[in-house]
């Protein structure tokens, strides 16, 4: 089973910052006024956070911020990492403390756990679908507004690799800025003078001819929309190694396998953080 | 077809810090540097928003915003409005303006739009399997951190009632809340004198013996998780229009319809924002 | 006497905000450039807070707040707990550590914690006054900006309810809306179709015609601004308890009592929070 | 009677803060969801704002900035200018635009517009009393949490004077301080010798013993606290014209024209801004 | 004259961020109070900003955003643009307006626009004085904190290069990360797993032995630091295109072309932003 | 050797606020990615920071809050304090702990520390250069946008004293104050009618007509700009006590020393903070 190549740079800062907004999003100004109401402040509580469908984990450590966030004195222990997985029943936490902290954090600490562990479930299974091949599963910028860098992370917890994180941190020539510059070469040269030296460029192309024109410039990877598998094949046997192929466009379960081993470096699907679906994980109370 | 009950109440402000924080995002401190490195100052250019497949329409305002802020003589002009249903190839609406400007916000201007239509589309699907019944789809806490109250915007043009805006507006006494009280009627009571007098109490429970005890008491609305039909169809008996009773618990398309025909009120759907689909619109450039 | 019915909820995240946005205030760029410049790094105090005058107490987390953000070290004990009532003379809280962090957050402290305590105090008695009858004494919208939360919360240390916390908790329905919707009955129906099922509805009337008007729809509190004490209880009659009856309008403390004699359940007080005395309450450091 | 000596520098930025935190505390993440279900949003209005009681004006620019941020399309023309006198049914402003960010900013906006009028109205009868004498009516630090410049201008609106605006812009020695330096002598050297050359110095006495100590130093200001009106104009005799008298301690409107009688150069008045009473205004549709 | 190779992609937001900070920092609650109280309200100004000085101009659009903020009816025309040489006497821009407004602008706007074309013109010293070799000039991390990107646009407009703008958008491996990972081979083996396919990987190395070791593994520069002129000149011949060869470390105006004609492509030059001077502008208001 | 005559007020708050944006500038959302692939979480480090020149030292606290946020076990003790003077070679703190966070802190610390250093040095050279004459060195509103309260605090570490920290705390009457008023008498009057009474007023003059017009007047000190030694002592000679006087523009450390010998109080001097040359401090690790 694929497992996470590289699970480090948990993003601490964007997580603190993203469920501080959460709890202030939930409690408004009055705050979580069912459980004031019904909740003494000294009464204590222990609760498990634990799956109940298969799945990947990511994103403990914005749990534990939330339920922190919500009581200083709530204690937060990990039982997995980030990057493992369950199965239906397994706990990967457990809670203790004040029992009005906890139940005030819980929808907050399930709102990011279950939607991170969701997105690494979906990495995972295009992960594993790709094993054996010289493919990497990998993301995209079609991600929750504000929760990007959460997102990248998950991604990788499920064994992708993370696409550029931004406009800012590589170069992405697609059809209209060629368009605009007059063409590719052009484009790429415009590129490399603007950017610093430490900036990939990729240039999207939607026919091997372009590949070709493509091959001769100081271009790092290029990227293939919605190709065939035989013009994906050609393509890389034309690349020969010189820049990377990414492939992208309609990918699914049913036909990544067949992309992968036409030979691309890369395959990117948007639908690992656009469209994730959920991952069932529950908190539950014990005496 | 179902249509929007009451589509208003837009959150502008919400909206606008949200897009400013994808933006920021997204360009990190250098910015686009593909497009500031291709695309010339001067280039002008016109798009068109389209859908590639069926769904309903959320959010434009967001696409408006984020290309508003990335170039202040964009012109913007929706052709529909939110809570439309569009056919594949609609026109949702037009873009022009420096190239510049219009390539930097499009993937942000479409994450929101995807992400809200796509909540507004699953919601119409519920909404529509209910026609005819008394039964309302409402949405739950389990949004994404940092988009509630644009998702709560989306379910409404997606037909649907929103349910609690978070943990401030509304009481909702729970499982472990009637523990903590010791029982049902200390918990609304206690309740009842903490809250506002514009503050509504909702108990979920379990039984429907559970359901006979908070019908003696002041409550607003009863939430029944997990129960079958028949309870359900009992439930309202007992309540008799003294209370409004909420559905949970396992809704999908396939079951909703028969839920709603218990004569329930409200039945909420979780999915509706913690597992929602992208909807397929694309922007397209043109001569 | 009266007592706070339920004084929970203190609104620490906002309380943590604004006693920092008032340091900053106070201190600006330069701090605090006398004690800066008389005090030594080591030398410690110890001091109390200390009624001058009687009242009730609230607020004395800011207190805390203000001196532990202008030294870690500085600690403060709470000698009474807000919603106490205190007679001259009596010590709130000790606080002891640098010397310098105890002057400088002095200020701070003191304006935010006699300016609760003159809200609880003033609501108290407006409570006391009304004591025995059925009605609340409840607070309104006319709050210092910024400040919301923690008026709230001190409106509860003095005995009383709240009212809604903003526009976005609950509807109130005046002259004005009725007069843009058309009518009682379609601004109810409206308000309903568009707001949560968690949502309450109140509508201020001006008449007992309209009175009756409104207890036919599906309204939940009725406000009764500026009527005689016989409309009053006339109005009470024929309510019926079917809604709850909020007087309001010129509300004092020589005609409360007479208006909870006429059987309302609320009656609002906007002198509570927009003009409230100041508590006299001081710092005094001991050997 | 008294008009304002110099009324500048309205603090545009912090007005422009401050009104926006009052809406987002208002409108929390739903918005006004009464006026978004009855008001149609062509609906349009037009209001005045009037006095009901005689007062003086400050803050007309904040009840501006309220609209202005609740509908960029709304007109508000001020009739009068902050500083003015205002007789019972005076017009202060007119606002008109659509209905509903009329009405969605009619309670911020009188919120600030009240509360800064009271202010300016209070100071308006302390500077009246002094009318004639040397002396001037000056603030403290006793100001509302997060609204001091705010309230400064409103002192200056009313016909005061303002003191140091916080801690960072003036030395004020006090006991406190005199203890932990070793003496007044020291203090005012350490303080001379950390402050800026344009840093002045006051120092709060307590016998004529202590002023005439504090005569001999660089000091600017002497604040006499609680003296009786014999030593106060002793102490003026006594600093003839080498440093400014400022008294302070239990001043009223029937002791303050006493107490300027005895030759200081200012009052200062904490009640100006910690207990201001509310100037009654409203806001009134017409067809 | 080295001239910007490519002057695109100024920081905008960045900009308007750094400037309204700045202006708070300088305007503190009680603004300028000088101009205030000197100024009226309808006194109108025009002025020029002139060089002193010779130098290469960057910043107009901060200087522009600082008054733009001070008054929105201020004028701003800029007469050259960023990037541009100016000789003493040279008019960059006119503003126009309220002359309260540009009188409280004129620091701030001179402080940036003076900052950052130091910057610009000591750039463009280094980059003329590599004219005709192969070597670009470009900046270090070693920026004011807060600028960064205004400052390495700056560097830009002095002709020079951007290095990677921080620690996330491009892999640096230096001799504490080869220790803790046991060596050069397995640093960058972790750091192409960890990083997306679009992040280049740099490498410190100090003798030409590691650099051979580096050239026969997956890395797109390398970077000599304080290595002699003739060391410089070996490892670009070893290196032979394969990679890109940075030299850093003790650069000044003396040595420089030398290390140019090395061969090398980069040389990093902290001082262009840890040491600038400020290029003496002025603004001069004129009758 | 001059030392800090009063070296108070760290400026704990700015320090904090500038330290977080500046790491933030850093490290992106993806953070420092050469660290996370390369070494261990559990890879502990031990390093030192040394001078590389001589100089004197400010910011020691910006140094330990940056490795702070890095990781809250970082251990970091100062070996010498603020103000002190250092040879090349001398320790001035010890830092252990997680090798990562010590890592990815090290540019930040040394970004403020080696820029507020480089400020107390250059103030250190000028304090030093009038040792001996009542003159003291004094900085001016050129400072770094965003710095300017720690700037102001390295100035005192140099030795110098502070000149106003903005357009806020004091009033600078320039040439264009003075044709806006109409002449300096009515400007003057018009600075003391709404400035505080705590606020004090300098004026610029370029004439030895002018001062004697000040003279005359309400003010507190009186800015001489590049006047002729002549000048200015003849300035001294006719002030005679009376105000305090500043002499400001082209001073360096040739002249500066011939300035104070004129007699006057104070020099102020731009290029401490608009041009300082950064202090080479580095980071050694050590076994």
């Amino acid at each position: 089973m694929s497992k996470p190549a590289s699970l480090k740079g948990f993003p601490s800062r964007e997580a603190e910052r993203a469920v501080k907004a959460a709890l202030e999003e939930d409690m408004g100004l009055a705050g979580d006024i069912t459980t004031q109401a019904t909740v003494g402040e000294k009464t204590r509580a222990r609760a498990t956070i634990a799956a109940r469908v298969p799945g990947r984990i990511a994103g403990l450590q914005c749990a534990e911020a939330a339920f922190g966030m919500c009581g200083k004195s709530v204690g937060f222990e990990s039982v997995i990492a980030d990057g493992a997985d369950v199965a239906p029943g397994d706990i990967l936490a457990r809670v203790s403390g004040p029992a009005a902290a906890i139940l005030t954090g819980e929808r907050v600490a399930l709102n990011f756990l279950c939607h991170l562990s969701g997105i690494a479930t979906a990495t995972r299974a295009f992960a594993n679908a790709v094993e054996g091949t010289r493919a990497h599963i990998c993301c995209t910028r079609k991600t929750t507004p504000g929760l990007r860098a959460l997102e990248k992370y998950a991604v990788r917890a499920g064994g992708g690799r993370n696409h550029r994180f931004g406009l800012f941190d590589a170069v992405l020539i697609k059809d209209n800025h060629i368009a605009a510059a007059g063409g590719i070469e052009p484009a790429v040269s415009r590129a490399r003078a603007h950017a610093g030296h430490l900036i990939r460029i990729e240039v999207e192309v939607d026919t091997l001819g372009q590949l070709d024109e493509v091959l001769s410039l100081d271009v790092n990877v290029v990227l293939l929309d919605n190709m065939s598998l035989g013009d994906l094949g050609e393509a890389v046997r034309r690349a020969n190694g010189k820049v990377m192929i990414e492939a992208s466009g309609g990918v699914n379960l049913e036909n990544v396998r067949k992309i992968a081993q036409t030979g691309v470096d890369l395959i990117s699907v948007g639908a690992l953080t656009h469209s994730p679906k959920t991952l069932d994980l529950g908190l539950d109370f014990f005496p």
